[in-house]
């Protein structure tokens, strides 16, 4: 079962590939695609769109992952988090993708043991969950993160 | 010039072709697409950026315009059409259009004469400035909107 994690977000968007045999878990890939700031919204969410379907095309997962959205304190951010989500989401079901949603607290707690693991716990596990693999960056992790907690949450369903 | 006039929500997305030469305006098409509330979000997200990208591929327009975003009372809403944005302006970059975005005050403003303008106002404009038009309706009303301020707004460039 190949599982991709997602961590969309407009400026650099994560994502991260596992194998998940029973409860062995094994890292495949991972990597964040980064749209330019100064290019106009449309094209970067088209950016995003392509290079995630990409992938898809490239590995072929059988499942994707991401955490659930909420409306944060900054309401600007959240609408560019909320479209940056919106087109990547299309591209996996445009890639015949099921995305599984899981809450932010719910995959700390599946990663790390506790829903209120702060961000160096959540890559400290990372690397004993995974070994061996080089991470690309926090976008990647997070994205990690969330296809560990959906072999946990979901199984091999 | 063709404009493209997108009104973008998760259940139903408004989008309305008119070509505006000079001051004069006409209609070409407008229609909606509806997404099963009952499918998973991911495939309603993809469902909107097919159809999208086929109107732009039936029409080539040059340009498209939508309302600018902005965080209402109802989270939930906000996200759901945030994300439905999202896969919407992706379609529109994929189709190697620019969008542009107007505050609802001047569509209003453009169409109707006054920023305070109420749908009933805007839609009895519209059978003054595009007669003849069969809109398919409320959605699709909105999306022809945005495209005639736009011209308004744009003129030709």
């Amino acid at each position: 079962m190949l599982i991709l994690g997602l961590d969309p977000s407009l400026s650099c968007t994560g994502w991260g590939l596992i194998r998940a045999e029973g409860s062995r878990l094994s890292h495949i890939a991972n990597g964040e695609v980064k749209t330019d700031a100064k290019a106009p919204i449309a094209e970067r969410l088209h950016h995003l769109h392509d290079a995630i379907r990409a992938v898809i095309a490239a590995y072929a997962p059988d499942r994707a992952a991401a955490e659930e959205i909420f409306v944060n304190k900054n309401p600007q951010s959240t609408l560019k988090l909320a479209q940056a989500r919106g087109a990547v989401l299309a591209a996996c079901a445009a890639g015949g993708l099921t995305v599984n949603e899981h809450a932010a607290r719910l995959v700390k707690k599946a990663v790390v043991g506790t829903g209120g693991a702060d961000k160096a716990q959540v890559q400290a596990m990372l690397k004993v969950l995974l070994p061996g693999a080089t991470i690309e960056g926090a976008d990647a992790a997070d994205a990690l993160a969330v296809a560990i907690a959906d072999a946990h949450l979901k199984g091999e369903r």
